[in-house]
């Protein structure tokens, strides 16, 4: 492969493309699946449930600490197969590349991406590359595809929350949102905010292993925790009551929204979940979660409530109750 | 949803990107699967071959007689996963918009998109939208993803060509790659030409049923038959003779593409695919083929040889022979 950075002509189809494909995609995916080469990935696949579910990454910057684009964009969708209980198996992956994009960023992308689902055991089976022109597009854009086998027994979703059910979160709030944002706008702290992007594929095994009986999963993206309750309200016409002195918050990340003026309760996470379950079974698993790194630091934060169907409320510090609404307006463009 | 345009907060994960699922895409895909609203679609699947596939879209223009960016993504997944001789069954969608762009033109392509699913017979049951800035995308890109099953007994692939298969296409030669062209460049002809794009599921399901042992199947999108046939004779380590009298091609795309120095066998198609299979089924499959919509023009146009391994020849009307190299340089960018 000649040239140091994208061309035209690594997305006409032709041989360029060819290149591209075999000297850095096939290399560092390398599976014997992708390796056919031919229109679909051909994969053997057990009869049940099948979770399938697809996410673009448009984040800004590309690199940021704790990750880059192709890293999160491998643990965003193994984690969306994950919130339905499912066993990620095989991913997609189609890149939009501006021309003039440097090789060496694609390449630290795609290793990031290539170190993510190795570590996940998933593989990375049909990828598609397009090139646009310069200023069409910004550097990189990934979409990533994924399906996985949800075990039978499993019944998770977000119309499952029980009043009654304790809500659970495994880990701080706000640190892969206000990582992006203190790398764009040049914000230093003493200890660099770093990304939580992660596979919680491991964690959720675990858990599911412990209480098969798990209500609701779901990973609070875009929109933060505030916004992902609001949907499991919804869709459970239910009640969510949060304590304000419960919230896992790191004091820096929470320095930085102060300064950026945002509420960290509408800040992307890309390493967390919430968790919906009856109460009976909260000390077990979280004692479950707490022994796996991606959950150190699990904790309860609130409970389903029949009260308020279909809103949040948050106890407060001082003892008050105060609506918590999902977000409007544009709060983070690209961050994730 | 209010206002004419995409904005920002459309992309937030809050109020504004649910109402624009729900009031649009979720209108429009219309599924039980998508109207879960969870991180994945959880569909029922048969033990098997599963098939799958990913594709991005950033064809400008948008919309283009014959189609737009939506329907062209939809068949474009839906034909890859033919390719491997697949029943296609679910697909997932994710858009990138460019803040600013019309929800009149978004609905239409989104219309595009359910109206091809619908007709072939295929769920979108799952999605993401993303937004960004002004100049950060160039109006709309699109990624599908697929899967399908396989039916037991089929094995097709590009490396399946063996000396002594015919060489069979389904029709014209480069029509979607000129009226892409034609109309980016404000080229007008007496009949206007128009994209090929469409499904071909139903015919390749005709042909497997009357040939259950095609070799390969592959559809010549960017890059063109050229391209494509190249890499079947790399996959296959065989030879490929065409025959430059039998090439169906369009008197007023062969036209376009002489104004344009174009080589119609290296202009993208959206609804062809190239066929190598034993010589003595083609009659019966060229029977087959031409008694489907999608098939009307269908012609042997070649022969698999044992010479030449890797490489294709033509030949030519004046009786000689030359080499049909793999597209090099970008012939025709954003054409898909």
């Amino acid at each position: 492969m000649t040239g140091s950075t994208i061309q035209l002509d690594h997305g006409s189809g032709g041989r360029a493309t060819h290149e591209l494909v075999q000297e850095l995609f096939a290399t560092a995916f390398n599976n014997k699946f992708l390796l056919e080469m031919n229109d679909s990935a051909l994969v053997e696949i057990e009869a049940g449930r099948l979770a399938m579910t697809t996410d673009s990454y448009v984040v800004d910057p590309i690199v940021f600490p704790g990750g880059n684009i192709g890293s999160l964009a491998v643990h965003g969708t193994i984690n969306d197969l994950c919130m339905c209980g499912a066993r990620p198996l095989y991913l997609t992956a189609g890149f939009i590349l501006e021309e003039g994009l440097a090789l060496k960023t694609l390449r630290e992308i795609v290793a990031g991406m290539a170190d993510a689902a190795r570590k996940a055991n998933v593989f990375i089976v049909a990828g598609d590359t397009k090139v646009v022109p310069r200023g069409k597009a910004d550097k990189i854009f990934i979409n990533t595809a994924g399906i996985g086998i949800v075990p039978p027994g499993i019944n998770i979703g977000g119309h499952n929350a029980r009043p009654g059910d304790a809500v659970l979160i495994n880990g701080t709030i706000g640190d892969h949102g206000m990582a992006i944002m203190c790398k764009r706008e040049g914000l230093a702290f003493e200890n660099e905010i770093r990304s939580d992007s992660s596979s919680l594929h491991e964690l959720v095994g675990a858990m599911l292993e412990s209480c098969p009986h798990i209500n609701v999963l779901r990973d609070p993206t875009r929109g933060g925790v505030a916004t992902t309750l609001n949907e499991i309200a919804q869709q459970s016409n239910v009640g969510i009551q949060l304590e304000e002195d419960a919230l896992p918050i790191r004091e820096d990340v929470a320095g930085a929204c102060e300064i950026l003026g945002l509420d960290p309760l509408y800040v992307a996470n890309e390493g967390k979940m919430l968790v919906c379950l009856p109460v009976d079974a909260v000390q077990e698993v979280l004692q479950v979660m707490r022994r796996h790194p991606a959950g150190r630091a699990a904790c309860q934060i609130g409970e389903v409530v029949a009260d308020n169907a279909g809103r949040v409320v948050m106890k407060t510090r001082i003892g008050g109750l105060r609506l918590v609404d999902m977000l409007r307006g544009e709060q983070l463009p690209r961050i994730c």
